[in-house]
């Protein structure tokens, strides 16, 4: 049975719900950060899923990524599966822009997370909820 | 017209072409890495190629992840689109190895690149064509 990763589970919010993954938002307040989590028990790699799948994935990652450059006029999108850590597959989706904490890098391991003051955070997941009209409010 | 990044160009060696993307193989002798670079002009984002290039994309990427897999065995593969430094719309799939130089970080910037000794750079070009049937060879 699919369950959340722990460490994804302690590191994110839950935005909501596309018809294959959970749309989470990372807390770390350097960059604006949302990951993808397909619920399937026991997937680690994207080709591992069926083709439906694989075409869900998809889409919902274009979804995520156009709202994204609209929300946040980003200079570069970065998307990537590496769960060298985490095995669990999730997808990152991370607006850059140049004069964020860690660009022109990569932001894995890059500079120490940054926690959302007041209620950016709140705000933050209403907007991107706002941008994913397909999206269902999880009521967990 | 597409023209392939002059970064990329002088990074990589090519292995073949698929019916979207170049397939290219970095230089770097740290990691088995492979990059597709879809042969579309002014693209930097996955979500701005049209329908029909995005599922030729997640196709031929999935492609690449399953060879890499059968042939390096990795522990994980890392598959992104990044593009900070080359806007040029490229997908890495680094297959990733608890021995390797930057595990568990991500590879980019981690250490400094390191050549490929005698013919093994030809050698596991061949070793890809062969795993990737589907694969064009390219007379450039």
């Amino acid at each position: 049975m699919f369950q959340l990763h722990e460490r994804l589970l302690a590191d994110t919010v839950l935005i909501g719900e596309f018809p294959l993954s959970l749309v989470l938002l990372s807390k770390d307040a350097n960059y604006p950060w949302v990951i993808l989590v397909p619920a399937r028990a026991g997937v680690k790699e994207i080709y591992q899923l069926d083709q439906e799948d694989r075409l869900q994935l998809l889409h919902e990652s274009c979804l995520v990524a156009e709202a994204m450059e609209a929300l946040f006029k980003p200079h570069k999108l970065n998307i990537a599966t590496i769960g060298n850590v985490v095995p669990q597959l999730h997808m990152h989706h991370v607006a850059r822009l140049e004069t964020d904490a860690a660009w022109p890098g990569p932001v894995w391991g890059a500079v120490p997370a940054l926690q959302y003051s007041g209620n950016v955070l709140d705000d933050l997941v209403a907007d991107i909820r706002d941008s994913l009209p397909s999206l269902v409010m999880s009521s967990k």
